[in-house]
């Protein structure tokens, strides 16, 4: 199926590649190729400041681990096959190149049985090594992040059972323990933190599918209206499949299984109180839905009666590119001072590619702001010959409709007609009820403008837009206004400058077959001669003309043509004119 | 189709529901909710201070553009429906709310034509109300970003024709006219930063599928083996559909038709210099895939005569979940002095979530780090006594594997007393070749950790290595190395502190029907008593004891038992206990 296509060379190289990718994107970190670390290089100076950690586990979760390598998180990240741990061998060679003699060393597991045995057995290998090798037993901590309350196992009890499994709270792991360990934190409040996120984080997911595995495809597929909840990071199915319903169901029914879960009610102490919301894609689902589905934790969340102090939104812990999300909630300490400094470990930047930081500003989100600063409106007024023009150019795109409607059957989708009339309709009601500034002719114009955009729409109403735009300005510059009407010489003139602001904004140019063939003649002749009757004359004879013409802008170029017809454009700005100069 | 499946409530509210969710989680954004602008809470200290800019355009592009609103980048993004314009209003009201009278505007605008017009259409109507208003003509400049060239018209031209489209290069001039607005730069640098951008970025994209749009469902599906080349960002077709090949082959042929454009040639002037390198996610390819993608367009840049001095590896400008990825080139200046400027921009940070930054360190990336202070090698020696225990442990695993081997396909797969005469084997040939240091009990038994992790592998062997190098630090730790042999309670006690250092990585327990049900009693009565034939006794006590267990741990957790046997672990652990406590 189509899902199981890849950008992928060859499955048994892809995580080495792949890390490869990230270090020459990154520059401030180093790769070990045959043990898939990396870690910055600038590591000996990290161990020689401060405690180190890392993180790791099988690949296919990118950014997790290896993009959060960077200060002011992890100093390291060690990768498996996808899916699939790390060797101990690995994960020592890991804890080697990290170690720091002076101030010790955090390692954070995800909990998964090979998971934990292959980094306990490293951490217990490097013991060994450094004992027998005439050291002090080296000071190496562990934390085992079980932050999954999507798992219903037979088996649970209350040892922990084959227990929680560790998805995206790992990276609010990563992210605080870090930025303890950055701030100078000992080894023992590095790990004091780690274990309280460890233990305070609740975690659950949804997906729309599985994620195909490159070099294997997809391992089972969801039905068209289904979707699976309590969905792991490995394709592993979840508690439920249930129909697809709206997310404003599907959101609030996800923070409450995590409020209800029976770990989040003993961590919370059956109150409730101030948390972080992290709203994590699980790889594939668009960032615009991403952003409806973290409007409806957030208010899901405080429905709930938890405050979600600090939310994160973005792209943390994948399944390879599963359509899904989860939501985390971290239930921070009722203790001000120490909710305090977790928020600050929180807010802290951290120097790697994967953490969507947040910038923070106190105070409540701002949406729903009115709109600012509208343009001063303008008194309207009546003006006859204005009022006849507008009449006459209104009877005139009346009597033409039929035959430019025929005209863009032929090479158009046939609307142009119609589009036209209800402009010159809306500009006449707008007239007759005397809502135009027609004493102020440039303002008069912007607002025919706006009434064209409003009533006509589409690209041919914006090209009218322009110019009148392009036109009022014109006129103002030129001294138009409450003094003395302008000559046709002048009018012609104000024409072509509006042209030039049209310009701007389209490369269509006489020639192209569009209604500039009948505008730029019209404009050139009345500058020239002052004579609006020569104008109207250009404008038909370039009207005519688009018949002979290769369409190069507009509908017409995705066309053919049967028969050797002008572009309706044109055919409807001559009505247009003709209206006008008949008035004068 | 699944892939139709979307986390949605009312496709019509998606675009404002989404902004309103970035906001929440961004809490230096404010959002225009009814016209779908997103600006800083900060805007007037902004406005008074610099140079502003905003961007925008159809929604689905996500984070483009409203992610990318932050100190050091956009002013203001403004959004229209999914792959369509925002009106000329919204983007009136968005030039109204950013506009900096002392210091002015510059608005980004991609290359399709409703943007285009609807832009310049509030840019126009801007600049009449300002004027109609009795202000000077404002300071508004824009720039039309097409960076594609992955489109084949007919129709194009010297002029331009209908025009190549804006695509992620568009983000490239976000970021560094921004980075120049923030640097103090005046309109018109801030317009030469982005012109220059706009006219020296050249992308292309490439697509395994269409993406399905919200509400509306899938466009049309590349077959099973296909890939589309030239793909735009709104499901547009590319120039190119061909059979799906391995990335290496693939990524050189995008870089390739980027630097053998027409465009990128004329930009280079023919020869070869530094590029900056964009590798854009457009929705849904999984990160470990972008590593990749990210690694051989890196290459063959570098094969092409092209130095990536910067790459930015990332989601930057999405055609909603589309597998795909495209590929900009950034040409730089040949000048140093200008090419620096470009660069120090670039590392400028950017608050914004949607900015990937990548922390730059000078020099080459650094990769295939040789692995660093392996432990010290211990010298091999014979022990007599080890010798006859190994030897005679080994003929009892022998002897007991038919056994062990029935137990487990009752209860489980059937490879355990394989997997057990495995580790034995090596052990004994480790031996018998004198690769052992048997002199010293602590790096001897390190040692044999490391062959049964080898040999074994699983979770089994894993279990076995934990308790060997726990023994090992406890025989240390208790002073055993070339000093007279240990008592047996001695032996004992430190068994039972390894078990403990196994009970840190599994929560498998005494009744759990593991191999701890054997070694658990073989320890506490070898420390009670000191009588090895009493600890035996005590651990096939045990080991029988299993069958009367419900499974807890282990694989024999999810197969129904109909026989009540021993746990086959239990059972070759015993095996192994009888043939050491033989040879004493």
């Amino acid at each position: 199926m189509a899902t199981a296509k890849h950008f992928v060379n060859d499955a048994k190289t892809l995580v080495r590649d792949s890390l490869h990718g990230l270090a020459l994107a990154n520059p401030h970190l180093a790769l070990d190729s045959s043990q898939k670390i990396v870690f910055p290089r600038d590591v000996a100076r990290v161990r020689a400041q401060q405690v180190t950690l890392f993180c790791g586990g099988g690949s296919g979760h990118e950014p997790a681990h290896a993009g959060f390598v960077g200060r002011g998180m992890l100093t390291a990240a060690v990768a498996g096959h996808v899916f699939a741990s790390p060797s101990s061998s690995q994960v020592l060679a890991c804890l080697r190149r990290v170690y720091a003699p002076d101030h010790g060393t955090l390692v954070v597991i995800k909990n998964y049985t090979g998971d934990v045995l292959n980094f306990g057995r490293a951490v217990e290998r490097f013991k060994s090594e450094r004992v027998n090798s005439g050291h002090p037993l080296p000071m190496v901590a562990t934390v085992v992040v079980g932050d999954d309350v999507g798992v219903v196992n037979p088996n649970d009890d209350d040892e922990g059972g084959v227990g929680r499994r560790g998805l995206a709270g790992t990276v609010l792991v990563n992210k605080l323990a870090g930025a303890m360990a950055a701030s100078g934190g000992t080894l023992e409040q590095v790990k004091a933190t780690a274990d309280y996120v460890a233990t305070h984080t609740f975690t659950i997911g949804c997906a729309l599918n599985a994620a195909s595995v490159p070099g294997v495809g997809m391992p089972r597929c969801l039905g068209d209206n289904e979707i699976e909840v309590g969905m792991g990071i490995h394709n592993e199915p979840g508690f439920a499949k249930k129909a697809l319903e709206p997310a404003d169901a599907l959101i609030p029914s996800l923070v409450a299984h995590i409020v209800g879960s029976a770990p989040f009610q003993k961590a919370a102490g059956g109150t409730s109180g101030r948390a972080v919301l992290l709203v994590n894609n699980l790889g594939a689902t668009s960032n615009i839905e991403m952003g409806l589905v973290t409007k409806l934790a957030v208010e899901a969340t405080s429905a709930a009666g938890w405050e979600p102090v600090r939310v994160f939104s973005g792209t943390y812990m994948t399944g390879l590119a599963m359509p899904g999300a989860s939501l985390s909630l971290l239930v921070l300490p009722s203790d001000e001072q120490q909710c305090g400094k977790l928020l600050a470990l929180l807010d802290q930047p951290a120097e790697c590619p994967g953490w969507v930081s947040h910038a923070h500003a106190e105070g409540a989100a701002s949406v729903d702001e009115a709109e600012c600063s509208a343009a001063a409106p303008v008194a309207p007024a009546a003006d006859e010959r204005w009022e006849r023009a507008i009449s006459s150019a209104y009877q005139s795109v009346v009597a033409a409709e039929p035959e430019v409607t025929r005209l863009d059957q032929l090479m158009g989708d046939g609307d142009c007609g119609h589009v036209l009339l209800s402009g010159a309709t809306a500009i006449l009601e707008a007239t007759k009820s005397t809502q135009l500034p027609l004493n102020d002719p440039p303002a008069a114009l912007a607002r025919i403008s706006s009434l064209v955009e409003d009533s006509m729409g589409g690209t041919s109403g914006i090209i009218y837009c322009l110019f009148l735009d392009g036109l009022a300005q014109q006129l103002r510059s030129g001294g138009a206004g409450t003094a003395a009407p302008l000559t046709p010489q002048a009018w012609g003139t104000a024409m072509l400058g509006a042209l030039d602001t049209l310009y701007q904004y389209t490369t269509a140019r006489p020639g192209h077959r569009t209604l500039i063939d009948a505008l730029q003649p019209f404009a050139q002749t009345l500058a020239d001669t002052g004579c609006p009757r020569k104008a109207l004359e250009a404008a038909c004879r370039g009207a005519e003309a688009t018949a002979q013409m290769q369409p190069k802008r507009g509908r017409a170029v995705y066309v053919s043509s049967e028969e050797q017809v002008a572009d309706a454009g044109a055919a409807g700005l001559v009505s247009v004119l003709k209206g006008i100069v008949s008035a004068l």
